[in-house]
């Protein structure tokens, strides 16, 4: 297949550039408000869905790389969509899906954008791809870097919790513990990959991974044969995991595949919240950043999101909404999830189906609707957080 | 679909038993020597291979359970299947195969055994199911439990990962942490278990879950297209997981579906080598128990096997093997796979690993066969033990 034809356009000034004339932001509103979207230019042949390929090449029609850059020595996307009889009775719902992102190779949805990094770099001749993470984005990359001749090179908080800096490590990424929070090492990672000439996975910065990103959106299309849930539940950090379902479905929409598209509800933690809050503000949604955050929820412990213009804008145009949570409701909903479902998420993951209960047991998701929650990443990686929630322990035995 | 009939046949004496005249194990040759296999009555209508299904009911025809009591509010088996060309290159061989079992609901292949105890145990009228556990066959009895209405009790070393604790308490089992090794919170969980009336989830003992545990040697077959690999190998504790793989084939040559077995070569840790030793000294495979183990390998530290007679007899017939591999070689197993092919491995799933560039590197495997290397768990299962076998470390930075 040939590459897929796009432009850039800014969300901020609606300008647009060829791929050639851009690597990243609209150089006129600059890297914070000057974040890109993808806009195909989709033609007779193109088809959303080929059931021949596996996992994100299913969608190839609609990625900005060419296929043969994707790496397939593992299988990004192809996770399971599980329906919960026992929590749509139990909410009044007729319906409750769990996407169970957790599956994706490194145990994370951050995989469906790190795959699109590294067969972008593959393209563009790069040896070499940074990125800051509160964790999942840059266990991500490491593991999708290994085996695909390509460094990793990783800027996180120092208090990432362990089990995803180990997995960097043993992907064999390099590793950069940040003495601060997530946004100080987002900072120092532009200036070092700059500096080095390193390809950026940093996906607010980076107009195609969110591309990678709304595969999850196009598989839940797949998998509900176009029957699409009203409500769509996900946990928000920097914003662009938000914006990359409304994207997905605003693709299919173009290629009049829907008609319509589902409420995108994203949950912040209570104690790092500025997306909601911005977007509560209104039109400019001028933010103003958060300088400390406060949750166990450590993949969107974000205080500077990097692409709250573009999940407001999205949000206001589609219908999406924005709710937040408590780290109490996150850990509850921890237990809830794994005991009635079988699914064990981490706590963002967790933080969809918390938001969705505030707002089923508040009366504002009609009775009846459908509902998806995504669940973005594996219980395994932070088992320290919930394990402070629970009300049971084990019990010694000294035979 | 009816239930599939059979009888249970005892390993040591032969005995064979319908399935309402013992529960457990041959009467005659007790709960050591006296484990029993399934033997089905397979006819005209029995199908291997089910593709309109998904995960292990894909194989309905060949489970011992009624299909309508498999749990699906997750999706056990279809794991995905990887070849690593660049493993291929590097050991000479034509082709090497990673089943990537970390995969499955709870991050291990116990999962496919623990579906169907809870699925007997359903069919079985029983609400509680005990497992003694070095970790995984606990923390997966807990998961498929989970939303299934069926409590799980839970018995293992006190020594267990912390994350597998974790995700049992945090699925809702109770769980009992033993002063001890694996072998006496066996036996203890053997002693409540018959107090309170509980199912057995002890693979040993309870001969229906070798038939789960067989699914991944049914979806080798259905993966590759019946083009099996000239060489499986396997981590082995108890041995019901080294067995398993024999009995899928074997069911499937009794279907006449292939025409020969896969040499099966099992990967001990070399500080916890009982079934390699007994397998060594030959028939009758008089064992004798190690009383202490010592490895990192926590998922195979077993001194007592308890299944160890069929895994040695079906070694014997079937052209297997065991082979035994040291801490250090188990570690770097892990980082090598980890960094060439992009899957993480917890430490006795990465033995299968170590045991294939044992013998790839003497020369034993012939050069430019197939091999298959079963990935039974995944790494995040255990983070601490790959960080200790780290060169590389994370690098501090105060900006």
């Amino acid at each position: 297949m040939s590459k897929n034809r796009y432009q850039l356009r800014c969300i901020c000034c609606g300008g647009e550039y060829s791929p050639q004339e851009v690597l990243y932001t609209c150089p006129k509103c600059g890297n914070r408000r000057g974040t890109l979207e993808v806009v195909y230019d989709f033609n007779q042949e193109t088809k959303w869905l080929r059931e021949d390929r596996k996992g994100i090449k299913k969608f190839i029609d609609l990625l900005p790389v060419e296929e043969k850059f994707i790496p397939d020595n593992v299988i990004v996307g192809d996770t399971p969509l599980y329906s919960s009889g026992r929590l749509a009775d139990e909410y009044g719902m007729s319906g409750v899906l769990i996407k169970d992102d957790g599956k994706n190779p490194t145990a994370s949805f951050k995989d469906r954008a790190s795959v699109i990094a590294v067969a972008m770099a593959k393209e563009l001749g790069y040896r070499d791809i940074y990125a800051a993470s509160t964790g999942n984005a840059a266990s991500s990359l490491s593991g999708l870097c290994a085996g695909n001749d390509v460094k990793a090179h990783i800027f996180v908080p120092a208090s990432a919790p362990e089990a995803k800096i180990a997995q960097m490590l043993i992907y064999g990424a390099e590793v950069f513990t940040v003495a601060g929070s997530y946004d100080i090492a987002f900072d120092l990672s532009l200036k070092e990959g700059e500096q080095h000439g390193w390809y950026c996975r940093n996906s607010a910065v980076n107009p195609y991974l969110l591309e990678g990103k709304k595969t999850c959106a196009l598989e839940l299309a797949a998998q509900t044969s176009l029957e699409l849930p009203d409500y769509i539940f996900v946990g928000v950090g920097d914003g662009t995991v938000y914006s990359s379902f409304i994207k997905g479905f605003r693709d299919l929409l173009a290629l009049n595949v829907i008609k319509k598209i589902p409420h995108v509800i994203g949950v912040q933690a209570e104690g790092s919240a500025p997306v909601k809050e911005t977007f509560e503000k209104g039109d400019p949604y001028e933010i103003d950043d958060w300088e400390r955050t406060d949750t166990v929820a450590d993949s969107i412990a974000v205080g500077k999101p990097r692409d709250y213009l573009k999940a407001c804008r999205y949000a206001s145009e589609y219908g999406g909404d924005f709710v937040s949570v408590s780290d109490e409701a996150i850990g509850s909903a921890i237990m809830e999830l794994a005991r009635k479902t079988g699914v064990f998420a981490e706590p963002a993951a967790a933080a969809s189906f918390a938001g969705f209960k505030v707002l089923a047991l508040s009366g504002e998701i009609p009775r009846d609707s459908t509902v998806a929650l995504i669940v973005t990443g594996n219980g395994l990686k932070d088992v320290k957080t919930p394990y402070h929630f629970l009300k049971e322990r084990e019990i010694s035995i000294n035979p």
